[in-house]
């Protein structure tokens, strides 16, 4: 190890100092220390890339596609994913030339979108529980949050966010994401017009975290992207739909008014995403919706089995309709905090899950289990979280 | 295209609104409309990856390594790249677990180590010419920028720092590069020991971007971080060795204390870089030396032929003794400034370069060639160039 030099020991961005080291990453190293434990802690599909997702990276490969891309990435990815935006979701086309550029996973589209369109002291609005970063990277840019709470039924309707709005006319943005990392939560076509409608009475910009788009288990996605294409930045990726998280491809459309400074942001922060796994991302969205289909059928499984598993030993669930996390209220007459309790779970029944309260108001008191786990885990870790409930209950 | 909502078309972060579009790249796509013009404008190595990195991603791809890195990289990288500091550059060790992080690319690698250590307001010296994303990525951050400039003979030298640094005490920190983008000129190990002794004096963090530490023509690369390692983070990366830019694959190294900021920084950023691009680089760093030394030497045999044309036809020029850019002064008697001297050259002799101006202080009537071309190009270029000159100067 390196001393560094006493005087710059202290050296570091204040902002960025308030931000906790990454509160899932942390649980999930504890519970790595446990033997036996089965861990349900991290948002991370258990599938393979596609083979002909994999062959298309190796072709470009060898074609010698190692050359700095166009800043907004390849223009055949950015046709790709217009195209296939149309045809998935019925949104409008963006046009690959100024409305669409490829990033270094949806992490990297919300800091270049946030940081693109957003200056120190804008209000954001985050409904919340929510996925940590979206805090995170409102703390780094100095942007004041304001929590929204959708407890308890975890649904964002117009009656929750129209006093919200009213309170903060100011407000330069909202960040939605559904389905719902942590709780699944999804919406139906109307329920997403309501939200299009009341938003659309208000000038800001709707940030809509879509990357679960693909899956879905009781109705169609409607996307922010085809109701009120005017304000929205659609941020999504194939790291969910196509197990691609290590390839770290993601990706923003949106009006080019707005979507210059995201990808003039983009640009500063990373110049452009990486070659080979560009192209594998142009196969994933030609060739590869039945791949995404597969993976769907596989993750409704395991969700039908958990969310029985999981009422059966006592908890409530609200119903997961997407994404591939299961948020279970704790059980009131158990008498533990959340951190506590799933702790004492990982400890007691082996089986590592997120506490509740990691993400944000609203959370407290809750678990998420993420069954991006193989269906022989899933099976076990109901089995002992069942016979560690009962115990409990007792 | 779609409309943007009137009330939002003005939203912007108004920092980033301050810096130009990509200078560099607005002129390069002005010549690419130019037929016959031979670009070199962009840093950005001619040759393909050797076969035997491109054989490692893919059978990284192969080996299903598609899941998420640990936010730092893979450890494995992460070893290796302690290891090629060491052995290469004589620096102390890094611990892998720590005091190394793996980016996207050095751009991202900067964007970390600002974002983590700096605050708005902060003073940062950038010596000058110096590549623009430093300025830019300082600009969005909000940082001071205290410029040095480095003419006439474009190196930075105790004698030129002392007095910044004394004129400002409460600089944070001070952007090195050498072998330097976009003058070419690098370092002995003297020069290099007497600016770490100056340095070590004050109490600021040495960013020290050595990317183009394998490509040195005249004396072996002395670091930074050999010489001052308790307050040096040390930025680099594999695109210009091994003509992997389009790979994205950089890294940082420096003590923990500040290096916990950077890594903690990059995770908010990018999450993790793409794993089939870290085993390229793993592959690079322990079995590539040698493509490096062939590539150096291909890379000196060019500048060797551009710097004797230069010279012959009228540039006055401060030696290159790494990367592979060439600063060249516009004769006096050519009463042009930079910019209209590059756009002149490129419709009249169908050769096109960067303007000294886009650079920073210092860099205002020269111009930047990029030797990273083909020799046959680069033979054409000289002879375009000379007749050019011939011309003007008569």
């Amino acid at each position: 190890m390196q001393n560094v030099k006493p005087a710059l020991a202290e050296q570091h961005n204040t902002q960025l100092a308030k931000i906790l080291p990454s509160p899932i990453r942390v649980i999930d190293a504890e519970f790595s220390e446990i033997p036996n434990l089965i861990k349900l802690t991290l948002g991370e599909p258990d599938f393979a890339v596609p083979e002909h997702i994999k062959e298309a990276a190796k072709r470009d490969i060898d074609s010698d596609d190692s050359h700095y891309a166009a800043p907004a990435g390849h223009l055949e990815l950015r046709e790709a994913i217009s195209d296939y935006l149309v045809n998935r979701f019925d949104t409008p086309r963006y046009e690959p030339n100024g409305e669409v550029a490829v990033t270094v996973g949806a992490s990297e589209a919300l800091y270049a979108t946030m940081g693109g369109l957003f200056n120190p002291g804008d209000k954001i609005i985050i409904p919340t529980p929510s996925f940590p970063m979206y805090d995170a990277i409102a703390k780094i840019l100095s942007l004041e949050i304001i929590e929204l709470s959708t407890a308890p039924d975890y649904r964002l309707t117009p009656e929750k966010l129209a006093p919200v709005l009213e309170a903060h006319p100011d407000a330069k943005g909202i960040l939605l994401n559904y389905p719902s990392n942590p709780t699944g939560v999804t919406y139906d076509a109307a329920e997403v017009q309501a939200l299009a409608d009341l938003l659309g009475q208000h000038d800001l910009v709707v940030i809509s975290d879509e990357i679960y788009a693909e899956l879905v288990y009781d109705a169609p996605h409607t996307s922010m992207a085809k109701l009120l294409p005017e304000q929205t930045i659609l941020v999504s990726g194939l790291s969910k739909s196509h197990a691609m998280t290590g390839y770290r491809i993601g990706y923003v459309a949106g009006p080019q008014a707005l979507l210059q400074h995201v990808t003039k942001m983009h640009q500063f922060l990373v110049t452009t995403a990486p070659g080979p796994m560009m192209a594998a991302a142009i196969e994933a969205l030609k060739h590869g919706l039945q791949d995404a289909e597969e993976m769907r059928d596989a993750y409704q499984a395991r969700r039908d089995l958990v969310l029985t598993g999981l009422e059966a030993a006592g908890f409530e669930v609200a119903r997961p309709s997407g994404a591939f996390y299961i948020f279970a209220k704790i059980p009131a007459s158990i008498e533990m905090d959340d951190l506590a309790f799933v702790r004492d779970m990982a400890e007691k029944a082996l089986v590592g899950v997120a506490p509740g309260s990691i993400f944000g108001a609203g959370g407290e008191g809750n678990i998420r289990l993420s069954y991006a786990a193989s269906t022989e885990d899933l099976e076990e870790s109901v089995r002992r979280i069942q016979a560690y409930m009962a115990d409990k209950l007792n």
